[in-house]
């Protein structure tokens, strides 16, 4: 029998109703599957349980948030397992070091380095749905670690390959891969598959859709993911080695970012080194001589600011925009940036970069774009004729 | 340099002005001793679990209560190292399984059956302050397993007797033992020592100062206990080897007791092995042919309602009250029982049961019965003169 693993994101499971109709999708694969499911923290947890962490202390000691973050899965794990078992179908949670998962030891953004999958085997051949607890693992000396926002996901694709898995399905609660936002783009529309490259833009410039290090993951494999709806039966999008005609396949507006400007450093090249040490992701980095510039998520501005402290550096930090335009051999077709050149000119003093790859035109600009342009680019570039 | 183990039960750890309190309770006895501490779950947490837990189903199955029950220790334990280590002082949390707590399979009322000190030792060597979640342990198949309610207790000294602690302080709201519960009888005053036999029976009888089995582990090991208040620094109560000369240590009142009747039984013998295999404990036990009385805990009637459903039995189960009274060599002062009975003479044809050991007196009545009594009953027998 083939084995899927099945992952339910956090607004899959955030109450009672939302887990029975997740339970009710489980039971219909394991009429012909076996099946591995992952599960994120119902709901708004991980976010209570952080702002909870930062009443107690600003900058909270990352093996003790992991410790607390990783309840949060466990808690959305055993209430499945609960209700499986009660509707009459044998089902057992495993927690991330009871499902064999290893890590490094990168508190808060640790990585997959191995995974012992005889726990589930186990669980398996003896009939159960296995529902395995997302976004975290155990390092060698036994703590526990979390793979970082959004890790579920990875956790469902290294399982899905570790158990040589058909596929591998993550339910949430938008039913595929859009050409941009359906929130904020009224145009915007399902594909029907994509390849893991251009998935792999699109999650790294801050699409909320798939977690990015878990397309890296799955075509390091070839593990076919399939993203779909927890809430309907329409077809998903399936993401895989398969590539489409069409060149545009999606476009993402990123607000998340911050510029850092810094002046007065003594020596440059030690400030990269301690941003990689702190595990602050940067984007774009210039140095020109005691000046830096460079971008990095909101979420790590805290970590900044503690690494900044006490020094006496000329410190700027603004909140700017990041649109890209993704698709495979995009810079093949220089008529495509200039339709998306056309579509800023109004704003055009605003740009500070662009960026152009073999995958992705990025622009970003010195301050927050309006949604606006985001769908004029839309109706310019991804709507279907 | 000494160790000891404090424990802080849920109303200590509850929110964080409390945490506040108990890490300065921490770091006061940090300057002298190796600090291990054991925490139970936030205030109503294990509460709320449970109920969240009934809303899916109504007996929901053991093993995957215990996964979930056992995340409010790790959050209040993660919560606190937090804390600690935001205060300066280098502290580490570590869940049941982390710090060696092994136990059998009877998940929800586990017994500890062994503990591998060699992590804690580890981080104790290292200047930190050792933060362990109560109430939890894992049993040989690594699977999650709780030691039943109040089973931090139980923890704290089965920790503190594996590390050679030289005490273990149990901190609660409660800044002591009493010769009866203070919020009931208006002149109940604490006892300084008190011996385990008489604790254990105190515990035993329904009173919450004390996780019965912890008492019990306290004596095998001789591991002196104290109780006291995390939010005072008045002097608390010493559990050990103590005799004091006074006869009456403490009168108890245990309304939370259920009188079962079956009638029309087949087998009686195989009802009793029944309730066993259920995990349902059991005070009294009468059989007369056909007939079966026995009283039970309130908590265990859903698990009892299960076990009986479908059968022919023809029940009655009803709420009573048992009153004990504790104090080491009671049963050879007979005057003793005389003022007991004195006090109940209005009520006496509700008596059902009268029983006298050694150590104890107890006396189970058909209804629940007024707190009067108990008033009375502590001024005849345990007020000071």
């Amino acid at each position: 029998m083939n084995t899927v693993v099945l992952k339910f994101g956090g607004s899959s499971v955030s109450d009672n109703i939302n887990l029975n109709i997740v339970a009710q999708k489980i039971i219909e694969f394991k009429k012909e599957n076996n099946v591995v499911c992952v599960v994120s923290a119902q709901g708004k947890t991980t976010d209570n349980l952080i702002k909870e962490a930062k009443e107690l202390s600003a900058i909270p000691n990352e093996r003790e948030m992991d410790v607390l973050l990783s309840t949060g899965e466990q808690v959305s794990a055993s209430k499945l397992a609960i209700l499986l078992n009660m509707l009459g179908h044998k089902a057992i949670s495993l927690t991330g070091w009871q499902a064999g998962i290893y890590t490094n030891s990168d508190y808060q953004s640790s990585k997959v380095v191995d995974i012992n999958t005889s726990r589930i085997n186990k669980e398996i051949e003896d009939g159960k749905i296995v529902v395995v607890t997302g976004f975290q693992g155990i390092d060698k000396y036994s703590n526990i670690t979390t793979l970082g926002r959004g890790g579920s996901d990875t956790t469902a694709v290294a399982l899905a390959a570790a158990l040589k898995a058909e596929h591998c399905y993550i339910f949430s609660d938008v039913d595929g891969v859009y050409t941009a936002d359906p929130k904020s783009v009224k145009l915007a529309h399902k594909l029907s598959s994509i390849s893991y490259e251009e998935m792999s833009y699109i999650s790294g410039e801050g699409a909320k859709v798939l977690h990015d290090r878990c397309v890296e993951l799955a075509e390091k494999y070839d593990m076919p993911i399939i993203t779909a709806s927890t809430f309907n039966t329409h077809k998903g999008t399936k993401i895989s080695n398969c590539m489409e005609d069409t060149v545009i396949k999606s476009i993402i507006k990123n607000d998340n970012i911050l510029l850092v400007k810094i002046g007065n450093i003594e020596l440059p090249y030690n400030l990269i080194n301690k941003l990689i040490n702190e595990n602050i992701k940067i984007g774009k980095y210039i140095i020109k001589g005691k000046y830096a510039e460079f971008t990095i998520n909101k979420t790590d501005r805290a970590k900044l600011e503690k690494m900044l402290d006490k020094k006496n550096y000329n410190i700027s930090i603004e909140s700017v925009t990041k649109i890209s335009v993704v698709g495979s051999g995009i810079s093949n077709h220089p008529e495509i940036l200039k339709k998306i050149l056309d579509v800023f000119k109004d704003i055009n003093e605003n740009i500070l970069e662009i960026d152009v790859s073999a995958c992705k035109i990025s622009i970003l600009f010195s301050e927050i774009v309006d949604i606006k342009y985001l769908n004029n680019l839309h109706d310019k570039c991804c709507c279907k004729k």
